[in-house]
This record gives C-alpha cells, structure tokens and sequence, in this order.
C-alpha cells in the first residue's frame, strides 16, 4: 500500500477533517488576560465549587465538551471518539472527567503536546475512513500541577524569572468528516529531543529545541516555505524558549519572523499579569487554539496556520533522580481552505 | 466518506497489518513462572544495573525495542512510528526508554490496556495508509509501580488476596502492511466503565465491569459469537475479576467457556508463586502477547485470539480523595489468516 506520508515525519490528508466547533473554559487570571473575549466561560474561582483542584479541573473538561457538542449539532450518538489527555498522574483530570460520555475513548499523554497529538490521531481516524465525529480536548489548571510538579501552594515559594504559569483552562474540537472548513491539511507527528537542560522551572529551553526540530522537519518534508501560513504559533514555550527556537531555526536557514507566535505568550498580558516567562500547559494551547486562533480563522483574518504544541516530558520523580527532560512536539495545518493541488 | 466503524465500537480492517516481530523481557519471578520459556530475556534483579527501578523500567523497554527491531529484519529507518506507554506518572519509563530512537512518538495512556489502545491505533495507521512500520510496546515494573501506586516496599506492607501483582516487564510487536500474518483484523475501542469500585488493592472487580462492556460490544458489533474464537484473553483481570467477568457475560447470554482466559492468571504458577489473585500492568498483557501468544499463532496452536488488554484509570490522588476507580478496555482480533469475507 502507498503511504500517505511525505518525507519522515509527516502526513497528508486527503480527505481532511473540518473543525465544526471548538469551546474553552478558563480560570479568572487567564479570563483578565488579553484573549479573555474569546472564551466561551470565565470561573471564578480555581475550585469552581469542587472540593479539590483535581476535581475542579476534572469539571473544566466536562462542562468544555458539553459546549463542543452543544455548539456543533452532531448528535451525541454520532460522536465515534474521544481522545484527550492532561497532565495529571495517570491523566485523571480526563478519566474523570469524561467517564460519563458513553463514548469510545483514547487516552493520550504529550505533556503540554496533548492539543496536537490529539488533533492529529483525531485527524487520521476521519481521513483515514474510521471516523466521523471525533472530540479532541485537554486541560491543565494551575494549583493542581503546582502541588504535583513543584512545590505546595501554601508553601508561598519564590519562583524564578525563567518559569511558567500553567493554564487552568480546558479547549477543546471537535473533527467531522463533512464540513467546509476550517480543515486539519497535515500533521507532523514529533520525536522526542533531549538537549539535557534539567530546571524543571525552565522548561522552555528544553522544548525549544523540540519545538525547532518539528518545525524544520515540517518544512522539510513538504516542501513549504514559512511564508505559506500566515501564523505559526507554538503551544507554551514561553519567552526564553520561544527566543532560542528562534535562533535554532535561524541557524538552519529558517526564518519566521513577524509570523511566529506563542500561545504562551498570548493568553496572559505580561505587563500587567505575573506570568514569569508565559503560559503553559495542556490547557494554554488548548484553549488558545479553540478561543482565539479557530476564531481568527472563521473570521477571516488568518487563512493558514501551523499550530506546535510544544510538551516536557518529565516528572516528579524524574527531576529527583536528576534527569534531564526529554521533550516532544506536534505540527498541525489548518487552513481555511483545503486546495489538494497543495498536497503534492 | 463511509466510515469503516461496525457499530459503535469497532473497526474492521480491510488492509490488515501483520505482526512481524515481537519481544519480551521480564524480571526474574516472571521467568520461573509457567510461561518462562517464550520470553526473549529474564533479567536478574529488579534494578537491571540501574541506579532506580524507573531506570531499569525504562531500560527493559529501551532494550525490548531493540530486540523487536533486531528480529524484524526491517532496517530501523523505515520505522514510521512507535506508539506507547507504561504506569509511571507522566509515562517516564516510556519517554526515558525510547528518546534516543529518534522516531516519531505517539504518548498514550490507558493504565493496562495500554498494549490494546497501541496495537489499535497502530493498526489504523497501517490500514488507513498513514504508516508502513510502527512499533507498539509498553512495559511495566513491580517495585516502582507498588512504590508509586500504594506504599514503599521497604515497609514490609501485607497485602490483602485480592491485591495483584504487577508484572515487572516490557513487551510489544512491529505492525507491518505487508507479510503474512498473523493479522489484526479488527479493534474495539473500549468506553471508560465506573461501577463504584473504590479498593485499589481489588483492581480485577473494578476492570471486570468494562472488560464485559468492551467483550459484548465487539460481538454485538461484528456479528460474531465467541466460539469464532481459539482463545478470548483479558490483559489482568486476575481471579476475581475474570470471574466476576465471566458472570456479567453470562447474565447478557454471551458464554465464553474454556476459550476464556486472562494473562494475569496465566503469567504465574499462583500455587508455587506468591502472586495473591493474579498478574497486572502494563507489562502483563504486553509480554504475555508478545512471549507466549504470539509463539501460539505463529507455530499453528491458535488460529484466532480476541485480546482484551484491561486498565483501572486510578492515580494515588485520585484513591487518597476517595474517587471510585474508572476502567477500560480494549479489544484486537488477531488471525493467522485473514479471509476477507469474514469482514463482511
């Protein structure tokens, strides 16, 4: 059988999934950021009347795929799969989270990759003919990866100038065979790199280098040249990562210029928000990409874009062990329009 | 586009990927149990020359892939994909174990079915046209999975006998879209399934629940009944669980008789080996298939198995705030002829 794959690391499809409808909810902090009009519901509190962070993240994702499905009119009982990720021990912010829906699950786990990983398994079971209706979604929040990842919140620690906020917020998509767009096109599947930074509050210096080994091998395997999309926006590298990623493309002939951007750096106001070095989690590109970036798509206002959810594939007790953090990356094309004389 | 789904669970495949390869390495109470023989290597201490368990679990997986690749005699550069996962917080023995590969990783999560969700999505790769060799492999540990899921070994803890043990190994297979077989002909992707189970030390009757679910929905989706198949074989379900399992099939008319067996039962001599009700994790039902099944179907003792990898999706959080314990599974049919008719 020919392979649909072009080059080493990415896929073509021909018959490529429309994005019917997306939806995020988000914490009070990431709904005063500057992307706070573009979702659907602003908590108000982090325990959103749960009695504990995990539960109330757990909500986060339940209430989000109510409003994907609310939103898109495919019945519940068409919706094949659904398969998501987050970045609790053994993803129980999802398990919990979806246990009810009845629906066929795939359970995933990329770090803060989850987004992308996601939207490109969902993509392959639609194009590839297995699938109809397929939900993709993550989620992150704050304290619960505070008090899992780092140090307890009570504790009031002081934290460095390189390290991230973690999203609370859940977004998520859901993928349908019919539609008129906007359309998942390609899907560059990442490999893990390890360039042996071990700060576990410096995590976008270790993904940076994912991050530019996804991009180069997207362009590379296509034949594209950056210019083709008008956006391309990585999922959480933050300032100091998004800088290096830079200079990794540059010093490989690759130049995004005015057109690179980082969910990280758009969802919180850097100014007037303490975020550190940005956002990040499986939360920050999830929600960035169903808020605002499936917005500016169906607005008209970005016709083309190359969405990189960027993940650290670390833990707890990895970073005890001293280990460095392998970490991983995933390129996902929407375009408004799907041309197949672009596919090659 | 038609989709290829049967009902609402399960796929059949029409270009079916064969099983090339496959490979086991299991700790030493692993090898002195009954199916001792099939695996490729017994290491001979937990810690494998490693400084922690996680490292050795990472390391039976790094070196598990290796020997599948090795047996192949597929050069290591046309590996589109490895698809996989394992227990430990944020799947470390996974992203230790296979970072230097340098092949397009897909992350999953799905406790002890892990080997079921990657041998399917693997198999919709291969089908589908998107892939042409992907590797599925997952691995588990005993004293990291005890230190990390319930209480330091060093504390002597008694555990009660419906606790099981997990299985310190790795196993997985190469899918190929061409060879001879044996062929994975369909998958069932499995619903999460709470029945209110809440004792983590009682796993098989929390999984024995969706482990009926995912059994009745593959008949009721494919037509067939149970005696099209030599052998049906849950991932660690374990005494109690495969009893409670039988029960729930027989009280919806399905009978599953001596064809009924569980890897978890299967693994230890349960009358010479201190093992309470039975084997489990990721590394059960992984090297299991990949040690003693495999060798089945290929020297001509099965011709058909239905493989029904089980998982509880519990974390140590989710226990210690008193959550029941959500479980999945997933079904792969596994033939050593592929006859398309039958694919009605």
């Amino acid at each position: 059988m020919k392979v649909k794959k072009k080059g080493k690391q990415t896929v073509l499809l021909k018959n490529p999934p429309t994005i019917i409808s997306t939806a995020a909810i988000v914490g009070p902090k990431e709904g005063q950021g500057p992307l706070g009009i573009y979702f659907d519901e602003i908590i108000n509190d982090e325990k959103w009347g749960e009695k504990s962070w995990e539960k109330a993240e757990s909500k986060l994702m339940r209430e989000t795929f109510s409003k994907i499905v609310s939103k898109s009119n495919i019945p519940y009982d068409r919706i094949d799969y659904i398969i998501a990720g987050d970045l609790l021990n053994q993803c129980i912010a999802t398990n919990f989270g979806i246990r009810e829906t009845g629906i066929p699950f795939i359970g995933i786990y990329g770090a803060c990759s989850t987004m992308g990983e996601s939207l490109g398994i969902g993509s392959i079971l639609i194009d590839g003919g297995f699938a109809d209706n397929v939900i993709c979604i993550t989620s992150s929040h704050f304290c619960s990866a505070e008090k899992q990842f780092r140090l307890p919140l009570e504790q009031g620690s002081q934290r460095p100038p390189s390290a991230q906020w973690t999203v609370t917020g859940s977004g998520g998509a859901l993928l349908s065979a019919n539609g008129d767009g906007p359309f998942i096109t390609r899907i560059t599947t990442g490999k893990i790199v390890d360039m042996g930074i071990r700060d576990s509050n410096n995590m976008g210096a270790a993904m940076a280098p994912a991050a530019a080994d996804t991009i180069l091998a997207h362009f590379s395997d296509t034949g594209l040249t950056p210019d083709y999309y008008d956006m391309i926006v990585t999922g959480d590298l933050g300032e100091i990562g998004r800088e290096i990623c830079d200079e990794l493309l540059a010093s490989n002939g690759v130049y995004l210029g005015g057109r690179f951007n980082d969910c990280g750096l758009m969802i919180f106001d850097r100014k007037k928000q303490d975020a550190h070095a940005g956002g990040s989690g499986c939360g920050c590109s999830a929600s960035v990409f169903a808020g605002f970036l499936y917005n500016q798509l169906t607005a008209g206002k970005l016709g083309r874009i190359l969405f990189v959810p960027t993940g650290a594939l670390l833990s707890q007790t990895s970073v005890q062990q001293n280990e460095t953090i392998p970490c991983i990356a995933h390129a996902v094309s929407v375009e408004v329009n799907f041309r197949n004389q672009s596919q090659g």
